[in-house]
């Protein structure tokens, strides 16, 4: 196992998030394990604190951090699930923190970071760069700037996750096959990935991205953190960062992850059986590791399969739009 | 405590019970929390199986008939819930099921029990008697009738969610001052609240019906049994049986229950606080709790408050339209 990712290091930051984290639910369905062909285990991180599992790395890092360095608080860049989970950490750890967010991010991500008391910051993602932004300000204030992935206490954090899953799943004596972690920069999957390999050495793992905004599986192919453009729009707005983390992708590397790519149809249609079958609200990006099984119908037909959906934050109109279009 | 209904009778459900069915989460949110003025905790029952808390009654039920009665098996008449409970507890302890559905139920729900094998006999609401066409099948065929709510043993397979619901929020070191059910015949409610006023003696206990249709708050004034005429169409239609059971009525006598009553646009209010901050799909039936404290602004105030979500069966289209009507 990577050395700056041991189960030490996992064991210790759930030991740190005990009673402070939602120990979230595993959730199936035989109709919905019917409609995909697979035994389906959800781990429904949308339950988490702060509707996403953003929540475990923030808490885990800004729990590791001075007084003086809360005091004087973090800077992230997010698409809103980090900034919303380490405005909600900096909250409960008495720091402060200034989230800088895309101007396309929805409104309810941006209002639950300012509801914890974050300041926000908001650019033009077409334009400008929220590194540059980050930059200057924790220049200028003496803040502390939290990667959203690419830091091994983030990642331990999410890593929590995955240890929980692993631990629900042998409690229900189920073994999964395979493990499909949405990625963006890719510190869940890394994360979570190794935990649950550590439950069960035999597991088949993958991370699931937007198509065309596969950056991590393009890493782990090229054996390098890679960058990718963000070139369109999407509705999986929760992984529609612009670079694989390089901590992330030598974890992946290590654990011999696979990459697997969604359509915007495919999280969309993913969503509503969930909606239908599980009854959690899930994001786009929350629902990729199910739209995974629909883009891959054969691949994984007969397994037990293993996800995690990782965020609920959606606006009321778009979640709307997606049941509306819904074809039954 | 009511002799035919002690706490001996929902432990002995809960142990009957145990790794059948799910342990659902207690929720809550602070943003939520300020949004209705209250410290709120939602047991979210729409997670267990079959979408709702219908299926603790009906696999209690079941698995205290005999493998003869079971074979013949069971007729229900059901808004869908208690159907799909009851078609899910027969395939499980392999028995079989005929389920007389209202023509105006959710398509979601009568898909659900066929899709568990139970056989679906649809009524039209309006002029058909749904006891009469119980016990005409039950006549031919020596099947059982299970009703809804006005049986023991279906009492207390609902009691275990709140008996649940009381060691989760004793293990969070949370004492509610207040619990409000959703009730129509009133088996979830009576089952429930014994449970958790045996747990927290001076909890003030409330069943919420929809306007109009609360029948059980009327035979709580009246000391007995009332039915009233499903005078009207409503979104709450899991809440909408013509009668309050009489054993129900008994048992919330003798709690002192209180009723409250809520308006559709209530309902749905509810269910679109819940998407947005629980990330949790009611259907209005099961948001009705919530939907109290919207409709008592003051009452409640300031209150620690214990709400059960009893369902989340609802279609796509409806529910996407109670979403895009919502007013942030």
């Amino acid at each position: 196992m990577n050395p700056n990712l041991n189960m030490t290091k996992i064991d210790d930051a759930a030991a740190r998030l005990r009673k402070r984290v939602n120990v979230t639910p595993v959730m199936n369905s035989p109709i919905l394990d019917e409609i995909l062909g697979v035994k389906l285990l959800v781990k429904a991180e949308c339950l988490q604190k702060t509707g996403s599992f953003k929540f475990r790395g923030a808490l885990n890092k800004m729990l590791q951090m001075t007084d003086e360095q809360r005091r004087r608080g973090v800077v992230v860049y997010s698409a809103g699930n980090h900034g919303h989970g380490i405005a909600a950490a900096a909250r409960l750890t008495g720091g402060s923190a200034v989230i800088i967010i895309p101007d396309n991010a929805p409104t309810t991500k941006v209002a639950s970071c300012a509801w914890w008391g974050a300041e926000i910051v908001r650019y033009d993602h077409r334009t400008e760069s929220r590194e540059e932004i980050a930059d200057r300000i924790a220049g200028e204030r003496g803040m502390t700037i939290v990667s959203p992935f690419d830091d091994y206490d983030i990642i331990a954090g999410q890593a929590t996750a995955g240890l929980e899953f692993g631990h629900q799943l042998v409690e229900a004596d189920v073994r999964p096959d395979i493990a499909i972690v949405p990625c963006s920069g890719g510190g869940l999957s890394a994360g979570a990935i190794s935990a649950l390999r550590s439950a069960f050495p035999g597991l088949e793992a993958y991370v699931v991205e937007p198509e065309g905004l596969d950056k991590m599986a393009l890493s782990l192919r090229e054996g390098r953190p890679m960058a990718q453009p963000m070139k369109r729009s999407t509705i999986i707005d929760g992984l529609n960062g612009p670079m694989a983390g390089s901590r992330p992708v030598e974890i992946l590397l290590g654990l011999g992850a696979g990459g697997l790519s969604v359509s915007d149809e495919q999280a969309a249609a993913a969503a509503v059986l969930i909606f239908s079958h599980l009854k959690l609200v899930v994001e786009p990006a929350g629902a990729t590791g199910v739209a995974a099984l629909i883009s891959n119908p054969e691949r994984f037909r007969g397994r037990t399969v293993a996800v995690i959906a990782s965020g609920g934050n959606t606006d009321c109109l778009p979640y709307a739009a997606m049941l509306a279009d819904a074809r039954p």
